[in-house]
């Protein structure tokens, strides 16, 4: 019995730094997948100083079956590329990124998040990150808006 | 002699037959291409009756490998969709496709423009054509400034 104690125990401390350490992995290669959209965010806008600027999201395969079917298999990937928007002589172009935000779905290690590890990397960098252990506040909290289409804001522009 | 002559008559024949029957072909499955880049044009802009909205461009592997090293392959492909832009509480969203521009480049085919042969495919359509034999005039003539880099005016956003 007192084997089987230790047994579980040791399962569940396991358990719970498996899921501490289970940092969302940067998106490697993003750039060449599907680009599903994009969208200017302006001064003034509420999500501003969050997310002010262009954003493209971009889709890995198994997130365009996603898109398609409305269920995410696990290894779906979204990634939110927020560049700066310079706006000047009546056009808007692309500046410097701002952060590559990431959605990666995983239903056992991203449980506590609606199946979704959220993360935010700074600008170039594939590892200083915005996010870290604050997925569900700065995350979920507003894509949980979203639970009838699995969690995900965007759609797939034809 | 006389044989000869005729013989090349009819080749000179073929060869402008040719020329003329080269339509540039709909870029099928462009979507899933290489996102360039972007760029919004808004009203005031000398170029918005024309390319006004939001527009994105999109490589096929031959082009990716044009704008990677500056020499363009035949069958290298570039996609200029343009969407309207639909600007409203502090966004700009994309709206209606007004344009399907494509730059195909065969350097036979499109000698006469550069090695580009240029097409536009109105809306969401395939067939019905903004540029047919008008591709000289509506479009080399400015991308003839860019000749020192292939005739191409984007570069690959990082």
């Amino acid at each position: 019995m007192r084997r089987i104690s230790i047994f579980l125990v040791a399962t569940l401390l396991n358990a719970a730094a498996f899921a501490e350490s289970a940092p969302v992995p940067y998106p490697t290669g993003y750039r060449a997948w599907h680009h599903v959209k994009s969208m200017v965010i302006n001064p003034g806008h509420g999500l501003y100083d969050a997310f002010g600027g262009i954003h493209h999201l971009y889709a890995n395969p198994a997130a365009i079956r996603g898109y398609q079917t409305g269920k995410w298999p696990d290894g779906a990937v979204i990634v939110f590329d927020l560049l700066d928007a310079k706006s000047a002589e009546n056009t808007v172009t692309e500046g410097a990124r701002k952060v590559v935000g990431v959605m990666h779905r995983d239903a056992k290690k991203y449980a506590a998040t609606g199946g979704w590890g959220y993360e935010g990397f700074k600008g170039d960098s594939r590892t200083e990150r915005a996010v870290a252990g604050n997925a569900a506040t700065a995350c979920h909290a507003c894509h949980i808006a979203q639970k009838d289409v699995g969690f995900v804001f965007s759609k797939m522009r034809q």
